[in-house]
């Protein structure tokens, strides 16, 4: 019974008029472990079709996803010579989301793979499954339904594509579906060990110092309805952290007992940065973060400000507040 | 295909020659998902055969757990009369694991369903997968062989099993024999939501002071290669933590880039209590943890030992210098 009965045959038909042709599979910015590995499972396919493809994207690979690209050819959009190049995108929600480096010198892409449901629709063939937890699951079913073969570095591609964008198997995103590609994935080679050992066993200590001044900053309020975590200005420069090295803080706000909303409210010379994150869609934090410069999901919300973390704590708080007391008379 | 061919129809003789008794399905002390998930789900099995059962466990169920005994009856040991019932043990590897209160006072088990492979078979009908992730995952394929309905409550309980005890779909104990099983669980109507807020997102505040002054003692040695994180005397009573609350912390400091071997060292008025945990096998921390009254596995490993912090941690790093120094001369 094929995966994806409906798209999997346009699928197919996009590569096959792929033969002949030189294709750079791209993403988007600032990759992820479902756009890395999605472009190097896709290239790698085409590679064993006799099809000459590498991958490009315009920043590099994070250093969790450096061994997925370890016998794939990935290029860095600014080296990159797109002349005589057609381009599929994968992951990558709309044109402008491959970067300026990347999205000025390309060419209209041939294919647009993705399971964002808000893809703009922006290649020659379009192939939009917004059902699907990852990428990598959609590459899974096609290459499984037009009988593609699946190697075991391709395998431990699309195999991160799906852990990654699921939180291991844990997003509601995750459905039967996914089960089933994961452990045909497994059954094709992937090395749990060793996806695991990178994934989540590679933290630097500056990261874990992060989390640690992150913890000690903890504040409830609202009767422990809300817990807000500060990164304060300098935190990175006395640590040693990278500013990816705050990604998942503000999951340990939220994940406090009682908590409804968690924070992260984060300073560099007098511009805020912050992160909400709900247990509930009820509590709509987009609406909150859209009054400091913000937007996002009504669960996981993010915001950019000019302030301090002084002067600006209180009045997120009072935000805060209001948006609770909205909700409570709403239900 | 049947998921157990050789077994599942043994456990089906098991389940009809219960027709008509009492059965009372036990576990093991200090009870993890697994072996609750696997308690609730058989004996919400049996009450659907019309087979008056219950679940009886030496232990409370952790406060994470509750929510899988909503709607299934669960005794204290201590508290639960056993004449006229006869027993199936789950997840238990031998008959003392019951602990005393249940042990000393039960039938021989007419079942004991369980995959741990060092099981000593103290049942009338001993049914081990060693190779299964979880019992959760056996009596899952069990019941789907059968043709036993699982319901949404004993889909929760399966699901909880298997997802706890592979760290989430993390360790290599982790098949597609347990990607099948798990989606289809998710097609019995498995709450993502709901078992992910309970197992994720009611951490203690406490808990994650815990963690927080387990962070900022981290130290680095032997050239990165050890990570030792500190639980000093009466920080459980200062930030109001409990014994269970250091579940887990181990992991941080093994999670360290270049850390080979990651050690928890914690004091509670002139005991010391440690954890070995190392990214292979290869350290065989378990011989480590010998030397100072332990044991355990290859890679993870515990100890006890009547000493101070300031004392102790001279004593244990020479160990394992020691310990590193064997394995590099072998490699």
């Amino acid at each position: 019974m094929p995966y994806y009965p409906k798209t999997a045959p346009e699928f197919k038909s996009l590569v096959e008029s792929l033969a002949g042709k030189k294709v750079a599979v791209i993403g988007h910015v600032r990759p992820d472990g479902d756009c890395i590995g999605s472009q190097v499972a896709l290239c790698r396919v085409l590679r064993s079709l006799s099809i000459e493809s590498v991958c490009v994207n315009q920043d590099d690979v994070p250093a969790t996803l450096k061994f997925l690209v370890e016998n794939t050819p990935f290029h860095l959009g600014a080296d990159f010579d797109f002349s005589g190049w057609e381009v599929v995108a994968v992951d990558c929600a709309d044109d402008k989301r491959s970067g300026a480096d990347v999205a000025s010198r390309i060419p209209k892409p041939l294919g647009n793979i993705d399971h964002h449901i808000s893809n703009t629709l922006y290649g020659e063939t379009n192939l939009i499954e917004g059902t699907s937890s990852a990428t990598g699951e959609i590459l899974a079913g096609y290459f499984l339904d037009c009988g593609y073969e699946i190697d075991s570095d391709t395998a431990n591609a699309l195999y991160v594509g799906i852990a990654t964008d699921t939180g291991q198997f844990r997003f509601p995103s995750t459905t039967k579906h996914t089960f089933d590609l994961a452990g045909i994935l497994i059954e094709c080679g992937v090395d749990l060990n060793r996806v695991n050992l990178e994934l989540y066993e590679r933290e630097s200590f500056a990261k874990l110092e992060l989390l640690q001044s992150f913890l000690k900053s903890f504040t409830l309020h609202f009767d422990g309805r809300v817990c807000v975590g500060l990164l304060t200005d300098g935190i990175y420069e006395q640590v040693g952290a990278r500013t990816e090295d705050s990604e998942g803080l503000v999951d340990y706000a939220r994940s406090i007992d009682g908590v409804d909303i968690g924070v992260l409210v984060e300073e560099n010379a007098g511009k805020i940065k912050g992160s909400l994150r709900a247990k509930e869609q009820k509590y709509r934090v987009d609406t909150i973060a859209k009054q400091f410069n913000g937007g996002g999901h009504a669960a996981a919300a993010g915001l950019n400000f000019d302030s301090t973390i002084e002067e600006f704590l209180p009045l997120l708080l009072k935000a805060i507040e209001v948006q609770l007391e909205n909700v409570s008379s709403a239900s």
